[in-house]
């Protein structure tokens, strides 16, 4: 499992269209707060094999290139550790 | 914008994987309640087109295969008004 503090700060610029809590203030952007860490993985895994397409995916490709299996694991544990909704 | 009942009664198979309150059990699938309406519409068609591949997508492309547009925008609008964390 990944490192949740390793994943925060790690997190700066998902925090763009994710949002500071997880809640994406844009509504084409996917909430990750409570997300179950190893959807995260694997969703984050496909954007970075650029398997996963379509929607706004070719943003995801681009910022998940450069992620490492440790950064995925750990940002994965992070968005999973946050409260669902925000609160 | 969906149709949340409308939403609901098409959900009855969705909710074995994602769960009966859009908090899915098994860990590799993702958590569908609270999020964005938006973001689940674009996900949907993605893997209906098969542009979204990698982790298990498959399975999800199978069952988006026989939703019509309207089918989406209700399953989306009904997930999307179900209470973050499943709470």
């Amino acid at each position: 499992a990944g490192n949740v503090e390793a994943g925060k700060a790690k997190s700066a610029v998902c925090a763009a269209c994710h949002g500071q809590n997880g809640i994406a203030q844009i509504p084409m952007y996917a909430n990750l707060a409570g997300q179950h860490e190893q959807y995260l993985v694997s969703a984050l895994k496909a954007y970075r094999s650029k398997e996963r397409n379509g929607g706004m995916a070719a943003i995801m490709q681009g910022q998940a290139a450069s992620l490492s299996d440790e950064d995925i694991a750990n940002l994965a544990a992070y968005y999973a550790s946050l409260p669902a909704g925000g609160k």
